[in-house]
């Protein structure tokens, strides 16, 4: 069995191999790029450690793990054109180098390589492996529209934000986790169970992101501690203060009258008289149980979850 | 055996019955907004039209032909964005209605639908399927990078225009044929051959597009005669002029000198100095020549060709 490192390995020795036609230049020339520019490939990882608990040898699974990883970063291209954004990993994003209309088209073709990537499985697992990748697809697109409109509303409620992150950010864990499983020969409860198992991680991971964002240590957290706050940015802790505190104190969730390290500063009180933080660990944590109970009724032998069982603790332990 | 015009009453009956999820509303109303804004719907009648000539129960084919119709209205969503097109068959185009964000994500969910539909045909064919829909998908979102390219070129070549429309509009063509051949049941053989007659269908009918708006009848053509020429749109015609007229000439094919109506009788003057409607002419029949020597080839009975021969028949003598 390979540690997570060595699958990385794996994943990072793969995609300068995959061979994208050479003309027209400009088409392909930005999928090369955003899919160079590294990142922890997390979710091929979570494909080929699913895989690897039903079959030992884990290159059944690379196709897949490669479907994901373009996928992942067509929709990072997509969602910076949408998001404006100039920097993606601290390098310019593509529709900033290449323009729009050349970033839209060369994100609907990392779709078809995707696919491309996917059709390659054996055929005996093919139509499985579509209806899981479809929906995984389909459910992150529909959380980057949830996402775009939670931005103009002013009543987003806490289970609908806790929709939108397991729409945009968990399913495509969890359809990792499912497809590892699926090629690599699980039964479709041991397949249903990691995916269960990904999904309920990757809520985790986000809501931690947002308690780190207001309580990561800036030393170690990397960003601008507080950068959720001064966005006004709708996250968890800002919805559950907004919904918890007075009329008068909640307004200052969306004042625009201080500035950005005073707001943070009074934000952060808010949040303290009313224990957000706490609220948002004990949501964390419920998913986390959640992970780990979909992890413990899996069928394989017990020394194979180590891997699972590190994740669920490096979430519930990170501090960037 | 159905007549074209039945065909696409199958079609039209079939896209008002595809389920999409209700929420997001703004994710998936584009979807159906666009699906359902009419159109001939050649595309899917072509798969039906092809898959009927090897299996008698048409329906077989009617997912494919709801792919191929899903994303032949993708592309026109994304390419609508891309050209910043106000109207789409005489309404708002999606990006005008819904913005450009909201279009490009209702466009990638389209993506998925097409999948979707596709990953419903029998097993057995499944992978031919998607190899072909895959090849299809990345050639038409080729030769639209290269037309955008082509606009900011002085030096395309007529093989460039001609590989261009062969990938941005034929290749389609071509793919719907193919597809509905092989859910038909159709040899790798016919399959190929049906390709053949589609994609040398689809560059006559580009070649035609370009003749008529110069050469259309005005009361007939339904839209403005000369459109390409005042749009200095490089054309087979324009870019054949360009190439056998004076230097001199030539320049007048950019010229903004001239009112419209005057630039057009003049441009048009010069097309008939070097005959190039006459050449155009001919590079089309050339094209609608190997579309009958497929067909030709094809191994189905003649009576069953009948469809076929009626599509080349119309493209030569179509006035609009």
């Amino acid at each position: 069995m390979h540690n997570p490192v060595q699958l990385q390995e794996i994943i990072e020795k793969a995609i300068p191999l995959i061979k994208y036609p050479k003309h027209p230049a400009n088409l392909y020339e930005p999928i090369r790029y955003i899919m160079n520019l590294g990142g922890k490939r997390i979710r091929p990882v979570m494909v080929l450690m699913a895989s690897e608990l039903f079959n030992d040898n884990v290159t059944i699974a690379l196709d897949v793990a490669l479907a994901i990883e373009t996928f992942h970063n067509f929709t990072l291209v997509h969602d910076d054109i949408m998001d404006n954004a100039p920097l993606r990993r601290g390098a310019q994003t593509v529709h900033e180098r290449w323009g729009n209309n050349n970033a839209i088209l060369s994100g609907d073709v990392m779709m078809v390589e995707s696919n491309k990537h996917l059709s390659k499985v054996a055929v005996n697992v093919l139509k499985a492996v579509l209806d899981t990748f479809n929906a995984t697809a389909q459910g992150v697109c529909e959380g980057q529209q949830l996402d775009m409109e939670f931005e103009q509303r002013s009543d987003v409620s806490i289970s609908e934000y806790l929709e939108m992150i397991r729409l945009k950010t968990a399913v495509l864990l969890g359809g990792a986790m499912k497809l590892g499983a699926i090629v690599g020969g699980a039964s479709e409860h041991n397949a249903n169970l990691l995916y269960n198992f990904g999904e309920n991680l990757g809520v985790a991971f986000q809501l931690q992101d947002d308690i780190l964002d207001v309580y990561g240590n800036p030393e170690k957290f990397g960003k601008q501690v507080g950068g959720d706050i001064i966005a006004n940015k709708k996250t968890f802790l800002h919805l559950k203060a907004l919904k918890l505190a007075q009329k008068e104190e909640a307004s200052l969730l969306l004042s625009e009258n201080f500035k950005p390290e005073i707001k943070v500063g009074m934000v952060t009180n808010l949040y303290n008289k009313y224990e957000i933080k706490e609220l948002a660990t004990a949501e964390m944590e419920k998913h986390l149980a959640l992970a780990n109970e979909a992890l413990a009724a899996l069928e394989v032998e017990d020394y194979k979850k180590t891997n699972f069982r590190a994740l669920v603790k490096q979430i519930l332990e990170r501090e960037h």
